[in-house]
């Protein structure tokens, strides 16, 4: 990762504003030959949209994504692929206040302590609409896993909302398409999530959240330790979306509390001549390689620091002044930060999938 | 990060397995001028090194550093760093069961998938021991971020072990390094963990631990967005640790529980010309760039899964087997793991200083 | 240099196709604060644009750079520069012969043996036109070396075309700007060259030429031993330009029939305290680091392989057959690789800047 | 490359200084089951090795490698490889005059203008003597070449020696390993060029040369365009160095004068279902990517700087001194720079082949 790009080989430099002409993604190291169009991407892009549920902001974009580059006669060429996202909802307005004070929890003081100024239009480029040049680049992670590693799944969905949690017991996989938390829960319990969220956000107030990805069908062998680890780049491109405080692979911080004798999943044979695993305590990875397990990563999302309820800052000129910030604003970023961690693990597994096959040319050491 | 080097422009390159005849660092990027010497990191060595308590494995290596390049006449002159630790403790015995039995928790199996074969003497390059030569970069890193950042002070601490959790109320930073699990706080308390794990050990078993590392005095304004962000590259620098599974910065995971209004950290202006935080939920990074207030991260350390209770496995040729791992193992690699957390922070942190002032001259927007 | 990227620190990657929707650079890694906009950038892109004079392929494009992002209130804020532009000359036509044909000395065969496919319309990502993208970013390059390095000057020319060459001792630095050649010489000379390039044009064949960059005013430091030196990333530089078959500093190739006694530059103290050197044959660079002379670089371009003189080749299926190149190309692309030239010298000098300032805080080593 | 490493995802750091402990050459990115072994790497450092004819320096090292990690049970691991050559001719010596003097020519000036400080001793970093490390990982690519690529061959030799040129009429392949300047021509020729050097090193002189490294059984499809092309690697490769002033490929500077009839290589099919090429002024790379032919780069050395022939120069304070270089220096360095270009030239081979492996897994689009 370098500044704006990350990926070994499969390397995505986002770039664009909130309220610029446009943003989007440069992709580079694509194989070539994988089939891919603009609505491949869009079904990607329309998850995270805003404005699909009382339950994220009511700002309206349709984030249209082009192709510019990198694609000819429908399939990739291996070339760059330049994505592009026109910005649509700029409304020319007044930023005087904003563009003077710095809001508690944001970027706003640490991009003028650095750069000496900072574009306030909408958060600039701190803002989280930056994820969906993301979506874009995952969305072409997605065809390229589909083209070369058949029956891959990569599905991401809410574990907790503030006091809410999801009941493991109850877990229903193809629920979670079904309800804006993505969650793999029945009706009820959406509803309650609903409920919470509603109250939250009539108080003027936020809430944080968990997502879990679960990437379901990665071959073995992936991740190149030990600085190139499945793992250590998982955890870089969760931790890199914004707002995100935590990152866990399988047990995760939990494991500090097991015992040896609990925590290490013992192997058998499969009948294909894979081995099987009692238990999936490792997140599908150990020492920094795939294992064949379902891949599971975790990360924390931080409640938005956007809300009604007055907080305490100060201006440029080093003044006090109270902020409130008013507009549209997710009364929850972690549901719409579900499609961003599912596009971030695509790119990192595509991108050690081709690492993998550049150093080791993709063979597996036999077993049995 | 590139396989198996870490960092921009302070670039850590480490080598070498477990029971070969040495191991090391390669360090690129260092400025020049930085006073240094092997005694200098031979101190942090020494916090590393195994059988320096009874809470440690009882293998006994110098683990002593040489500088084979890149400082003269007593200071660095900005060419590569050569660390080598040679290794002394490796006897020469048969690895006959071992070699072709795939330790559950271990990466022996993973990397027999990928690579086709492995260096099991003592794990290869999957061993702990490659953390030597971490600690060894790292202390480059101090030396040279005690020159350009004076004050700067990098401390990690336990504040978990399996059942046992520090007390922040009673916290005491002076006590860290005064007892052999670097947590701080009193005797009473030291003794307590001493006797849980001692219980553990003497039951056949390890425990999980969380570490944490605290970083004062960093500059605002280190982190480059979106993807070279101070808290990506810790999340990952501490990722591609051995046997971690968590990583968390400031509120970490718990983030996800709280509202907004709890969680902003609300500013205020310094007598110094800098702003002052009311809290440090943020963990002293905003946007991914350092705010100013100490950089504070977590990450949760996986139970060692060589223990002398037996565990079910497979073998290279795919028949069940039993596996018993006799040794001097730690009974908590949590341990010897905060050493190795505060090399990375120092890496990290020298890192993004020399990242930030090639990028903006390291100049500071001015507040008031 | 990363597939499509080049660049440590100032990092730049071109993307598009010569005949897709556009073309672009992703210019990651750039100051904050520097004052940029559209005609600054636009001035360089005139100069390269075909169309210009007789001497160059009649296509018109007007080639409009547009910024995208990176910009805000007239200065670059530090994050991603987006410049894209639009391709108007991408006529439907029947390409049915040229998608079947490998045409000699192209890169058609090449990219369809790496890829299994390739975007034949008008050369697609081999296509000279991916240099347009890198004169927008070396616009940026120039506008931040004018804001750190006061006094800058970076210009090129040719030294050769075919069989005319310049003649050094009548060398007119002012002429350069005033003649289609950018030659360094008056205008009789410019006639000469004017009327062996249409006979060479006439007689349906095409020459190769030669290209001086020069940098004045360079600091002296710059350059990053011993796989990072400034001649090193500047042969890549060079050398990664379409049809560039060569690439030397100063002395160049001659220099292998030098002695000893001949080479090396002789020093003295200049009255400002900087060293003064007797000659240059070492082209401002020695040990890969600047020297506060003159950087000096010059490269080869072969002659178009595009002619109206039958040639014999092959198609996809095997075939042989005779390849015409119809349309409107350069009688000799040198002419127009000034400018995409003087764009990869101000990228590299740029590059080096930060790179330096990032590992030695700029300072340099007194003399005197 | 970033600074001391070079490479994408065969990766060498080389690190050391001259008269330090020992130098060497961290390599990552070897694929696993590589055979390889000291006796392997050896061969090519002897072929670079001082003392070994009258025409090179009489300073006697046994520049004996050792690999101190990444291989196991005579094969390589896929982790890194560490390669170490102990200095044994450090002499302990009387540095005053030489520490205080900036030889002309030399890198001695420019790193004290950039670094503050240097390494005196025997040139410190940049020595030649950094070369070993570099043919030593050149041994690495080339075992790992031979495991992937039947048949390849890489060899280079001396084309030219200030007056002296190669008769291409009379080339003699067979005749390279031969003879001390590795030319491929018969005993006279050897002769001839013998007596030149003498009378040159007899006059208290050195002088320049240009080598010529081939690859024969390259495969087609290595290089990725438009940064990473094989051509621009190879450039970046020769140029680093010591003493390089120019790199071609194929035709080289000399395309400048060719008319476009002349310079495209025909093509046709050959039986055995690979294009074959009338002619190769492409020097093997069309567009950035091999075409199956030999790859042929050459490079020029300036003559070596010291030289007992008094030259004008500055002492750190300013003043004005006189240099002679004693010492038992080569009278043409380009001799010894044939087994580095060799070296060079493999790990950029290898390198592409596993990048052209990572991102199309290396299939190749069919002719025919």
């Amino acid at each position: 990762m370098s500044i704006n790009t990350f990926g070994h080989l499969f390397r995505v430099t986002t770039w664009g504003e909130s309220h610029g002409p446009a943003l989007g993604a440069t992709v580079d190291g694509c194989p070539p030959g994988v089939p891919i169009d603009e609505a491949m991407l869009q079904q990607w892009l329309d998850k995270r949209r805003p404005g699909t549920s009382k339950h994220t902001t009511q700002r309206r974009e349709p984030d249209a994504v082009r192709i510019l580059s990198g694609v000819f006669d429908g399939v990739t060429t291996g070339t760059p692929i330049q994505l592009m996202i026109e910005n649509t909802d700029q409304r020319s307005k007044d930023y005087g206040e904003i563009a003077q004070t710095f809001r508690p929890g944001h970027a706003d003081i640490t991009y003028h302590m650095k750069y000496g100024l900072r574009d306030y239009r909408g958060g600039g480029r701190s803002s989280a609409r930056e994820t969906a040049a993301r979506v874009a680049a995952g969305g072409v992670a997605r065809a390229a896993l589909n083209a070369l590693v058949p029956g891959i799944e990569i599905k991401g969905f809410m574990t907790a909302m503030g006091e809410m949690e999801i009941d493991r017991a109850a877990f229903d996989w193809d629920a979670i398409d079904d309800n804006p938390f993505w969650i793999p829960q029945g009706a009820d319990v959406v509803a309650q999530w609903g409920d919470y969220l509603d109250t939250i956000r009539k108080a003027h107030n936020s809430v944080g959240g968990t997502i879990e990805v679960v990437a379901r069908g990665v071959p073995a062998g992936l991740g190149a330790p030990v600085y190139g680890k499945l793992d250590t780049d998982l955890a870089a491109a969760m931790m890199s979306i914004n707002a995100v405080k935590g990152v866990e692979i399988g047990e995760g911080m939990a494991a500090s509390r097991l015992m040896g004798s609990e925590n290490a999943d013992e192997i058998f044979m499969g009948n294909d001549g894979q081995p099987v695993f009692s238990s999936n305590h490792a997140g599908g990875i150990l020492g920094g390689i795939s294992t064949g397990q379902d891949v599971v990563v975790r990360f924390a999302v931080k409640p938005t620091s956007s809300i009604l309820t007055p907080r305490r800052s100060i201006r440029i000129d080093g003044t006090p002044t109270e902020v409130i910030t008013k507009g549209r604003h997710d009364p929850c970023v972690g549901i719409r930060a579900v499609p961003v961690g599912e596009a971030m693990m695509a790119c990192v597994i595509l991108d050690h999938l081709l690492l993998d096959r550049g150093q080791t040319g993709g063979a597996r050491g036999r077993i049995g």
